[in-house]
């Protein structure tokens, strides 16, 4: 799978994905990136990638002529995204289709963002990674690089279980303990971990655990219990 | 303000955050940073920090009594906060609460998560960044932080607004267009902005603004539409 990033921080990439389990992937060519300069392709002297906006107001918006040039540098695009808190919610459902995808690429804002025609004319899609602002698309685009690197084949070893996790049956996942089975804190206080779970039956583990995610979920995320509910 | 961040990989810190706005704020003391590694606070000298899970199962769960000896090494903490999917959803209002506090202290899990006892006995807030699961709560807590810092005071110039941006009144941003008036694309197609941009009307800009903002919210996101007639 490969990444083509257009963005005015390349250095910024693979930032913290070149690091653990990401980072072994891209040495492993189980992922490729290819981040482009977007000022690269300004022709101006000054290399001019912004512009005050159509209609006033404060901030600066990224020039379509110039995007498009660093769009057409990449011969293939595959599923072009724009990182904008307006798109699409990024979900593990959105993830898992992204991770099919044999190249994705993301277009990174700046400032007050890009001129709504290079998304227009070119079909972006929008994705959001939450109700939140950013100061760029660069850290959003590390979230849907990260969660999606994750999923492609042998990137996890048995570090972790995608198939049993939050969000792969719908619902928030259960609560996790380890050693010691009686834990003494600082202060002197003994907290053990539930009796069910060092009971050696494995159904009703299985079952105390279905109860707990549900039991989350519903106080958490009833917003989620409805979907799953419906599914 | 002051983030305190546990983790197994420091290195990630300031990372991103060392770039452009946030990183220049860094350097002129408006935000300050410090990241420690919950392996110095193992014991063993193999230097464990995780085991296996009570009630069987992949994967390995980071250890309650290695955490709590590297969070007590800070003697202040501020908000106890764990990065994880089963978390109270981060949304602009909260970034702007979260931006009032002197201190907060970040617990960043990685595997199968931390032992629930530890975030029970030291009351963490779990603060989710979004519905999708992420190789380690280190690239959520540079959301939060970005998201944070930008808030603080002096930390945008003229560059940004956030008096006038996406959330800022529970609605999704109106589009922005920027020079040439009109674009004409590398196929020859022109794209003029829309008329009523460049009327010179400030009135009538504001009401086609607040119009888009509306139309689009309602098309994409009219859960976001609910909550902005509630209040």
């Amino acid at each position: 799978m490969k990444f083509q990033i257009l963005t005015l921080f390349p250095e910024l990439f693979p930032g913290s994905l070149g690091h653990s389990i990401t980072g072994r992937a891209l040495n492993n060519n189980l992922w490729a990136l290819d981040a482009r300069n977007i000022r690269d392709y300004a022709l101006d002297k000054h290399k001019t990638v912004d512009d005050v906006p159509f209609g006033g107001g404060a901030g600066m918006v990224m020039k379509p002529d110039v995007i498009e040039r660093a769009l057409l540098s990449f011969p293939e695009h595959g599923r072009r995204i724009y990182m904008s808190p307006r798109g699409t919610p990024l979900t593990q459902k959105l993830v898992q289709d992204l991770a099919k995808e044999p190249t994705l690429t993301i277009l990174c804002g700046r400032y007050e963002g890009v001129d709504q025609r290079i998304l227009d004319s070119y079909n972006f899609e929008e994705i959001s990674i939450g109700d939140y602002v950013l100061t760029g698309g660069e850290l959003a685009a590390h979230i849907l690089m990260d969660a999606t690197v994750r999923l492609l084949p042998n990137v996890l070893g048995n570090d972790t279980t995608p198939d049993e996790e939050s969000f792969s049956n719908g619902l928030l996942e259960y609560p996790h303990y380890t050693r010691p089975a009686n834990w003494t804190d600082t202060s002197g206080q003994d907290h053990p971990v539930p009796d069910i779970l060092t009971s050696g039956h494995h159904g009703k583990v299985a079952e105390w655990r279905q109860e707990q995610s549900l039991a989350l979920t519903k106080a958490k995320r009833p917003d989620l219990l409805k979907l799953h509910q419906k599914s």
